[in-house]
């Protein structure tokens, strides 16, 4: 940690802050240039707030130089994490697709999509039984009766269930049937549910939040794992941007920056980022090249007649095109 | 709703999609020039979703003309709403402040603020006792022991409560206790939250998300709204952007914008906004004159002892010089 | 400067870096903690390039900590700089409002808005000769035949010229003609023309880019200020973000962090910033509470008429009225 | 073009409205519903002003349906241009790779870089003689003599150069010497600069602005290509958002939505964007396999000595590495 002080810092006011500091054991160095004056604290600076040395009136700036997280960075645990459910592995140069259509809408239309992306080579099931809609009078997922087919359709396919959890009040429900559960974007930030759901220690699929820093993404994976979860898994799924053309903006770097600073591993979601069927396979693509774990895609048997989200859902056909696709590019990175 | 069409659109396609439409009730009028060729759509059309339409092949674009929220605008409700709490208006020509800490610390520390804030004019009394933390390992507030301490201050100096509930387990004691339920930033598309806290009918203050749209914010009170809530108060607290020399953008022009769309009032937080005590003066002066409701203000006995977010509060000698600038602000635009 | 080297840096490395650096006359200051090792340089690193050091594979990252500005800065220069043309002032306590059309359109148009906006007290007049349209299609303004009807317009109202300038082909007319030189939004980094317009050493409106941060917008003025300009004016006229119920979100924030990093006059533009008419008026309120020193506001007798931005113009009838309740909230702010 | 009529809308002036529009040319549908009531334009709409619609008291909003471009767009050129510079080709399914350092330092390096990136695969080289630098007090290029040491060095190698343009006094020598003249973010609407470069009728490649939109890039091809450009390259090199992590966010969706709505090329900056030397390998890789036609990638023999921007460069030998993969890439991808 760094403090800046002003120009005309009244020197006990400082000497004073020093003190305080190096009770709590914190080493402090002085930096003094003419236009300047510093303090680098060395130290396990933790427990030090950042806002309260900002509220003394001497104090121009203080700057954050340790990570926050410690459980979810690589600092302290250098060494990929792989999730492995059901014989199903990502991370650590395991690559896994999640697929399957935005809501489980009827039993015939989850097993023919569940069965028709397993044939094409999807190691995990995807499926909304809730649903997060921007409006009240929008289509909510079917709840519980949803997952009651998810459960179905992994029977008949071996598919493990990757499905969202949105109220704490079904959280035994989740912990009992679903295989990875999904925290949303739109709760990235919910504490409450990142504890409970992390208390679990279930795998957790953990998605980026609509405008979260890749700091902010990995503050949250350390909730879940302080929480007990080891299992976290990331997904970049689009930030939001000035730019109107696409849903989201895919950020395709965060793959790379994420892999840096974390152990855990990192999957794409080409579908929501770009909200356009036409561009989930180029991206897709991408993002297998950028080095992604693996991807979560939206597929539907008839995306024009999907409770939501059918803009950005590509049929089994195109799904198993891109899987070949997929395929060819993960070769050609390998060989490096 | 507006459906643009693809210049190559196959006729039979665009007209089975109209059939479909038309049996729905919506009255279709096609639109065609050399280069664009649209159809229009009249009637109710917010069961129609934008997604399934343009996951059709032929279909370039779908553009939404109507609000999508109908309790919070102010088109079925044109006259302003008025929050009233013990005798304490916002909204309609009524401005009101609530004034106090970040967080409860301790009874001495939320007595001391209070009666001074209450001295100074505010109407309301704000004081977390739930915390919503980036990090799992900082201050998470003092909890239900904080909102006794909330009460015995609203007991000794007449203010009502306004705090934040995280949790649902705690809804209980929210419905008991607290006066106006604030639902923060980080929660604003907490659905499952929003439907819980909507159903107890209580005053609720609704945050706008860090990256929230306008048109999202009004989905949230919706949200509120359509489970019950009928005093729903609308906050702006500065959005996220690119700019890095104040923690958020304060989006000051969202007043009168929200006024125009909505009948539900708003008040503006020049703390959280700005993130820096200096600018929180200008900043509810300013809020002021754009016609806000209200403002929320973090007001600290001792900012750089206090447990979070002191760089961004003001002492109570401070708040007392603002209420004065504020009145002479409020009278001048009042005038006209 | 702060240079953070990474857990495993190889400590001959960094020994070389150091020498390098003190040769250099940077004193350095060794900060080691448990997990963190960083270097404190002070003394003058303004000639120290950050990405140069950044380049070494044992660097992790390097954060500035001086301001890169010296000229626009407060550090060196305290006292508020006024900048005065023909008797009119701003800055330092003086306010004053530049009023008129998007575009010159004809003598009798910018002939009837000069008098009418002199006559509500507006102390300069604006008029697009040169407009910078995102479309080649688009009237592109009257040119050298529109700076002839502002100089009529000024010999019959007194009103200083306030004109952009796009193409340094047109400085000569400019020094002679102009008497405050705009720089748009869209050229606030266009170095080769800020460097030539700083020669003529002419007063000049500096515009924020659409996604100017205050830092560049300052590093702008630093370029015009290193060329010769004094007074130099800035303008905060709203920023790109997600938001799209206006045309850009106004930054009111920017005022007094402005104030506080600089001693220039700041400006507003409520018009470009909101993009609609019935914003203009609560904005350049607000703007005049926050403190700006004045503000530039699209007045035309005709909107629907207007060849340029009539959505955001307000008639000389409303510019009246607003002007009324300026001077009310700036009476109210200057008592404090 | 879709007019949105206020609710209580008068009459006489909608139908006044109408009259104008249709005695322009313009096909009206008049739309109506129960909460909505528009009109849609059918016809040639370009020359209607959005802005002068929207200052009539009685409309909500305008929105615009048809793209603003004509030359740039695909819907009247549906075949990819191909741009070949001295037998390279980039477009249309040729791939071209631009690599150099940021800026010419010497005549030694130029030539050892150029030499290196030839051997390795590279069609042109890039080389700043002109530095758009945010600080006065910065390196600003060699100017002249750069450009001298490039033709040296195109001449040795063979390579074309592809290097920025700043100021139209130059635009001589540029005409004369270059061979594919790059438009750098800063000017992507630096409008004046965009006609005079057009009208030299060279290639030219065209930077997206820092908060440029996909369609002000189009638009900025426009000005070029109605100014006599036929062949524009388009280069995303990322954009602003709040994400710090990296220098700018890389949009790589942009690649695919750019080949949607436009013949021209589009390379990818994996450079600038990024900001890190160690993310430029992983975003090039993964542009390459999103369709870009082509990569523009900062390579200098001494990173840490380079003059500006060291901390993105990479050195010729992870260039060399990085072309291999590449062209593994291109193949995979090839295949379909």
């Amino acid at each position: 940690m760094i403090i800046i002080l002003k120009r005309d810092a009244d020197p006990k006011k400082v000497e004073n802050l020093a003190n305080t500091l190096q009770q709590q054991g914190i080493i402090i160095q002085d930096i003094k240039g003419e236009a300047t004056h510093m303090m680098g604290l060395a130290g396990d600076t933790s427990h030090i707030s950042r806002e309260q040395i900002e509220a003394n009136d001497f104090v121009e700036s203080v700057m954050k130089v340790s990570e926050p997280y410690k459980l979810a960075g690589r600092k302290f645990h250098p060494e990929d994490t792989v999730v492995e459910v059901a014989g199903r592995k990502i991370g650590g140069g395991n690559f896994a697709v999640i697929a399957g259509p935005c809501s489980v809408e009827s039993e015939e239309q989850i097993l023919s999509v569940a069965r028709d992306v397993a044939a094409s080579g999807a190691a995990f099931m995807r499926g909304g039984a809730f649903k997060p809609r921007s409006s009240p009078y929008a289509f909510q997922g079917m709840g519980l009766d949803g997952l009651e087919l998810l459960k179905i359709a992994r029977q008949k396919t071996g598919l493990p269930i990757v499905t969202e959890i949105l109220d704490p009040a079904y959280l035994e429900a989740f912990a009992a049937d679903v295989d990875v559960i999904q925290i949303g974007a739109r709760n990235m930030q919910n504490f409450a549910l990142l504890r409970e759901v992390g208390a679990l220690k279930k795998p957790v699929l953990l998605k980026r939040a609509l405008s979260g820093t890749i700091e902010e993404l990995l503050m949250a994976a350390e909730y879940l794992m302080a929480a007990g979860a080891k299992d976290v898994i990331l997904c970049e799924r689009g930030i939001r941007t000035y730019e109107t053309a696409t849903r989201n903006t895919l950020d395709l770097s965060a793959v790379p920056v994420l892999h840096k600073k974390s152990h855990l591993p990192v999957v794409v979601d080409p579908s929501h980022s770009t909200g356009y069927w036409d561009l989930v396979e180029p991206m897709a693509i991408a993002a297998t090249a950028a080095g992604a774990d693996g991807l979560i895609i939206e597929v539907h048997n008839a995306p024009q007649c999907a409770l939501c989200d059918g803009a950005q859902s590509i049929t089994p056909e195109k799904f198993h095109h891109l899987m070949g696709r997929i395929n060819k590019v993960r070769a050609a990175i390998a060989e490096d």
